[in-house]
């Protein structure tokens, strides 16, 4: 197993306590108490959990960039919190659409309290998002921690977030789209990616670099980096949806096969495979579901067109564009550093 | 039939132009199909419609306000555009929460494309609000009609609208929270529906007074004016849904008694029922469906507990608070006026 690269830990305990903060004390007990079982920090009874979270790659790369262009990394922070919160906003409301049952080995919030209430708690968490943004504005608790961002910035920022969050609910439409259909390109696959995943990992970088400096060119080349980084994210999780071990990616074998989600590798195949391969194929992504005899024959037909290796390649060719952004960028040894970390990570974890 | 307030006539044209801009005109096609269709501009197959969107109550009022305070209603155009495209994000979530199959004469976006589809028309006409609002700071297309905010103005503005926006999102989680327990009072109910109209309605007053003038008192009365009205609104809309002729709401006969919906007619009902009849109305209600019969004898018990006078008399008393706000208030006595009528269309309206 790949180990976890640094900056996904760095700003923890922070992070997670700003996020706190951002999910209101009062209003119905319901709504938040889905917030905080969703972000892992209570079980189904409202008792305290720990380390039942996500990554917090968004939020740690927000803040990564904002130090990486010579900001304090708190002054990020509200940033990076809008991410995480819209990141969970958008897993919240895809759990809802694609009727999945479990994540991150938990049941789904709508499995547990139904999809009404699900999608008002997916609502709540883009809203509050949206709404801790604003706290860029203001000063921190310590002015030397964090020092509010001039309006102007706060409303580019504002801008920037908007702008990803269309993008991602347009790739979100994009994607159930393609469930209804055999007729999806490489080509059209990524640009989906690159507005369901990439968009908002972009939006990190870009967001992190605007609160830590004024060079907004850098901050520009950075967020291309974000943007080429989601895709290969997104390309690995593909891999692993198809190829990954149940008992650390927490879903099911094949889950994504099983779906008869039209992934990288599926949408691949579908472009290169012949004959024989290519009808089954067809036929079985056809049907309404498929059986462990069918999953097994789509999975050796996927296997034999060599999907595998492209999508690995598509996921290092896009790293080794943002690695090339990163290098002719105005930022510290160490930063760029942890961005390699991080890269290897991403490209071979199996979770 | 009550005559249709002139206010919510009066910027129509210019209002539908700006919310057809706030929608992208690239993008997946069905993102925004579905949109257009929602707000009554296009049929299930794409094609041009007139007269089938909503009131533009919301986005009214803030022009209204705007215009109220002494500002050019241009100005407030964004955020007139913002509120509309909120609420209507709020009724399509709403229709697929709620299975409602029926808006507007016209089937709901989730029963014509699915409720996984219909989420992310929500989503998306909810960050296309918030995106619009920016607009606030832009010059408009003719210097004379809008000159943008101070961008401190706008940030006060964004702050404005996320906060209703969370009490929106909390009062819709204590609204379907209620359908699940026969123990609601009537201010339990107030309150919800306090967030879940009032605060956008509010928020609508609120926003077109601060783009119109930098008096904010003047603002924060018209946004408390504005609460009030919200209130009232549900109120009769509440009435409505219980007697309303279903060809002029739109809606079936006793539509919210069939659903066994705690509208305030029934929740006043429940406070004050005795013997046989709180007996049958608890037993009814805790059915999982109601037959004919069943509404009709709901009916009977409501309409004899003096639920009907009780309503309109809560909302005759809102607009009054709402009238006494504005009496004391710095704007144009036409500007009363207008605000006078459509009260008026408010407690006598039948759709």
């Amino acid at each position: 197993m790949a180990a976890i690269p640094s900056l996904l830990g760095r700003y923890r305990a922070e992070l997670e306590e700003a996020l706190r903060a951002a999910i209101p004390a009062g209003g119905p007990d319901l709504l938040y108490r889905m917030m905080r079982y969703h972000l892992g920090w209570e079980d189904e009874q409202g008792l305290p959990l720990t380390n039942a979270g996500g990554k917090g790659l968004r939020a740690s790369l927000c803040l990564w960039a904002c130090e990486a262009v010579g900001g304090p990394w708190g002054r990020a922070l509200p940033a990076a919190v809008a991410l995480e919160l819209i990141h969970n906003f958008s897993l919240v409301h895809d759990d809802v659409q694609d009727g999945d049952v479990e994540r991150r080995h938990r049941p789904t919030v709508w499995s547990v309290w139904g999809a009404p209430q699900a999608i008002n708690a997916g609502d709540s968490l883009l809203v509050l998002g949206r709404r801790a943004l604003l706290g860029l504005h203001d000063e921190g608790p310590s002015a030397a921690l964090r020092t509010g961002l001039p309006t102007p910035r706060v409303l580019l920022a504002c801008r920037i977030l908007d702008e990803a969050c269309r993008e991602l609910i347009e790739g979100q439409c994009l994607d159930l789209g393609f469930e209804a259909t055999l007729d999806v390109s490489p080509e059209a696959y990524l640009e989906m990616i690159g507005k369901k995943t990439g968009a908002l990992l972009e939006a990190s970088l870009h967001l992190g670099a605007l609160a830590g400096s004024e060079d907004d060119a850098l901050a520009m080349r950075l967020a291309r980096c974000g943007r080429l980084l989601g895709l290969a994210f997104q390309i690995r999780d593909d891999i692993l949806g198809v190829w990954g071990a149940s008992e650390v990616t927490g879903k099911p074998v094949a889950a994504d096969i099983r779906r008869r989600k039209k992934s990288l590798p599926v949408v691949y195949t579908l472009a290169v495979a012949q004959d024989r391969d290519r009808e089954d194929l067809l036929r079985l992504y056809a049907q309404d579901s498929l059986s462990d005899g069918d999953v097994a024959r789509v999975l050796e037909i996927v296997e034999s067109s060599g999907a595998r290796d492209y999508c690995q390649r598509m996921a290092e060719e896009r790293i080794a564009e943002a690695l090339a952004e990163l290098e002719g960028a105005a930022i510290s040894s160490a930063a760029l550093r942890d961005f390699q970390e991080l890269t290897i990570f991403l490209l071979e974890r199996d979770f």
